[in-house]
């Protein structure tokens, strides 16, 4: 720290990103990335041609990527917002729907950068805490009197709240903002996407780093009544206009051509997220009823750190957060099941060691 | 606007861009990009083995660019910071180094970006007059009891100051940040990279986006004392640590290996900017002694928005700042030779009808 950084970021703890090691090479089931490439067009829209233009600005507005975003969730172009991944959106978000007035409330244990940008912002936040069995009570989010974030699926739990449930926290919030981040929906959550139309105290956020196999592109789109998306364009315009670079915005809009392709990779992560599930409880495991592209599982004979560390001498990465509640779990992202496979091999030569 | 924004940002003004019409094909030269491509190493570097990777994050350390660029510029890794184009960089420089109590200043006519930034965090901010050459005064930066911030060369202007009048401004600063903008400083003016060796409090802003042909790959870095840089990514490990893509990531790893190309490029842009200046002046225009890409021009028989307009018209786009002291000027961008002549053709129609 230099003696010039402002005195409100003296205490501030930036979010840890997963390890991304380059000492060896790795089953990587740490960050929930897809272990499947871009579709074809993807790679064909990426060409020589579009690196040859790199040289003009990309459109700030991002019309066609938008255009055709709007076009596949079916609503209007005014509704859809986008930006350098979904935490450049609920960046924006924190600073614009919150400030000394407005607090900020989401789930104790939940994406850990929530309350980073609570931080950051000096907010008064609440955690709120989860059920014993790690789920969200909904009635806890009533009336809160503060901008509302939740995770759904909720990570690293991966379990869901239902757009029932979602609809009574929109409306005993009406004088809030309801961020809904949904970063793992398509692997097998209810979207609240349709509830946009009806309450205008709602965003989606949404990314294309899991679903559509486009971490290291980074691209984040949000779903919204048009006042909150102009509202979100307010902060972008303030900042940062140009930034999603011309290649993500081709890769972006070739994506949505290729749905077919990544639904195949969604059922394939699905069905291997189940198979995985239902070999490590064969083993011991205890897991939540993930619907994400993860898995939160402890074993009573391991703790988890102990466990992550074990798994990760023998070459594969997991998740592991050190905070109590949570510390006898891990996350594991769902690879191929060739990766499943090894993940279920080490830990069983790990299990007979111990 | 919604009725959840944040009453602080009520009034905020965001940023405009410089227009990016799709109507007809434009000689566009409004927004200083470079008229060349990306180097063929760049090319080469994104290619489709690096798109079929993007379903995995980017390294968030930007480890090997970060690297590259120390190298490049003779101070160590921990004096160099990157992030999603300069726009971002000076974003979370106003973040980190102002507040209630540290205030900001600027020259009156420069990026109109700074004024944007210091509203958003609703900073105490002062803007400096330029001399009526629309030179700036340095003397006027001593002892600002603010943070500093001065583009070198200066826009739309082009003018610049050297490294010994910033120095002065550095000495007499100690207890401030000194951000100088060097967007354009390849382009002939004198970079106070070096200085950074030596005042704890300087730091230099650069992108790749003008003199590396990488407007749309959104690039920018900073070099500064490691406690600054530390600073700095405190602030985008909070907010976005993500930010820069794969693909830019290869791109600005590749243009380093370039340098050749990329020198050959602004020489050539700098031979066409006196010639472009040279022309114009012929024609009985008045111009800054521009350092930039871009000249800054004024007829005494027409007006700066009128010769926009007619430009525009005839297919040539250039930029015009509607702020009272420049209003007779238009900011013209370097291109081609071509292009630069045919600007030149235009004019002298528009010329004849006036």
């Amino acid at each position: 720290m230099s003696k010039f950084l402002s005195s409100r970021f003296s205490a501030l703890e930036p979010y840890t990103p997963g390890e991304q090691p380059r000492d060896m090479k790795y089953v990587k089931l740490n960050t929930n990335e897809s272990p499947f490439p871009p579709s074809k067009k993807v790679i064909k829209a990426v060409n020589s041609s579009e690196v040859l233009k790199l040289n003009l600005y990309p459109d700030p507005t991002g019309k066609e990527l938008i255009s055709k975003l709007a076009a596949t969730y079916g609503v209007g172009e005014e509704n859809v917002f986008i930006s350098n991944g979904s935490d450049d959106i609920l960046n924006f978000s924190f600073m614009a729907f919150c400030d000394k007035e407005k607090g900020v409330c989401f789930p104790e244990i939940s994406y850990g950068f929530y309350e980073v940008y609570a931080k950051l912002y000096g907010l008064d936040y609440k955690k709120i805490p989860l059920r014993s069995d790690f789920s969200i009570n909904p009635e806890n989010y009533y009336s809160s009197g503060k901008t509302v974030v939740i995770a759904n699926p909720n990570a690293p739990t991966g379990l869901t709240l239902s757009a029932t449930e979602i609809e009574e926290i929109l409306k005993t919030n009406s004088d809030s903002v309801v961020i809904i981040d949904e970063a793992y929906v398509d692997f097998g959550a209810e979207s609240c996407v349709q509830l946009t139309k009806q309450y205008e105290n709602l965003i989606v956020v949404m990314t294309y780093s899991k679903s559509r196999s486009l971490a290291g592109g980074r691209l984040g789109f949000a779903i919204a009544n048009k006042n909150l998306i102009a509202d979100l364009n307010t902060i972008k315009y303030s900042t940062n206009p140009y930034n999603i670079n011309r290649l993500t915005m081709a890769a972006g809009i070739a994506s949505l051509d290729s749905a077919d392709y990544y639904k195949k990779c969604n059922q394939n992560t699905i069905e291997v997220r189940e198979y995985t599930k239902t070999e490590l409880e064969k083993r011991g495991f205890v897991l939540t009823d993930s619907k994400a592209n993860f898995l939160f599982a402890k074993h009573p004979k391991i703790g988890g750190e102990k466990y992550y560390l074990a798994l990760k001498s023998k070459g594969v990465l997991v998740r592991h957060f050190g905070s109590e509640k949570i510390k006898d779990y891990v996350r594991i992202t769902i690879g191929t099941k060739a990766q499943m496979d090894i993940l279920l091999k080490t830990t069983d030569q790990i299990l007979r060691e111990v």
